[in-house]
């Protein structure tokens, strides 16, 4: 199996200092490591049963679909304000510094249903909680949480508790 | 074989009065049409013998990986200015209305290599046009350019011509 760690590359005071930033860009242009970086994130959901996968905008866009596609599901985009016309609902949330809104198209999380929420990078913890919010306001359910990448020291899993979380390469 | 068409909902006056938008979100939540559309330009992408799948941010994001997965290769993301630490090249390109920049990690995409590169929506072609245009500047080769949707009335197989196009769905 590749060793999906060593295709994480740290960059130093980024974006702001003292701040070490993973990139994993290098992990996605490697098509051993996509793939199975994929398969094993989807073999996790798959177990979940869920009926949708959502991804948040923007990193999380880009294995969500991949991993909805190997686990049988759909996938449903949050997004930044003013993305998806034309009937959306909306949540604002803390970041650490300053603070951030996503949206998403109602109609598309029917009433019931099961949900996994994907990012890229489980920091804080506070996209998925707002995402998580929207889901729940809804009436649908999130039934997992999954992220490349969990950053243990600042604590995400502590705003996602109840939920199932899982990270496949911890910091 | 899901009707891909119908799984895409025009929203009348977005962005602006008079333009229609093409939301291409039920056909992501729906299983079945993500899976044959992913499968569908993979199947295409693959005929191109590429090494990478580039996506433009944000929306070439959702399908890019996943294309990239099942045609074999790997995934490297145009990115918005600031985002990809620590060098990148630019490109800054004009819009309908106003202008736009992306940037890509030079180190990910060796010289020689053949890339596809992927969006949702041909438009005029400005953005995927100024991303071939980072492309050869490493001295690698656009081998293909695909895309969900074709708005064949703005033209935009003008401005890639001498590169292979692909739209599953034209309007």
């Amino acid at each position: 199996m590749t060793d999906l760690r060593s295709k994480i590359r740290e960059v130093p005071d980024f974006p702001t200092p003292g701040v070490g930033f993973k990139d994993f860009t290098p992990l996605l242009a490697d098509r051993e490591a996509l793939s199975s970086t994929v398969g094993e994130l989807a073999t996790w959901v798959k177990e979940k049963n869920c009926d949708l996968v959502i991804g948040a905008e923007a990193r999380g866009f880009i294995l969500g679909a991949a991993i909805a596609i190997e686990a049988g599901v759909g996938f449903v985009p949050a997004r930044r304000p003013g993305k998806l016309p034309p009937e959306t609902i909306s949540v604002t949330y803390a970041l650490e510094y300053g603070q951030n809104s996503l949206e998403l198209h109602p109609d598309l999380i029917p009433k019931g249903s099961k949900v996994v929420i994907h990012d890229d990078v489980l920091a804080t913890g506070g996209t998925v909680e707002g995402i998580k919010k929207l889901v729940e306001q809804l009436g649908a359910k999130v039934v997992g949480t999954c992220f490349i990448i969990e950053l243990t020291f600042l604590d995400g899993r502590k705003r996602l508790e109840g939920t199932d979380v899982h990270a496949l390469i911890t910091y």
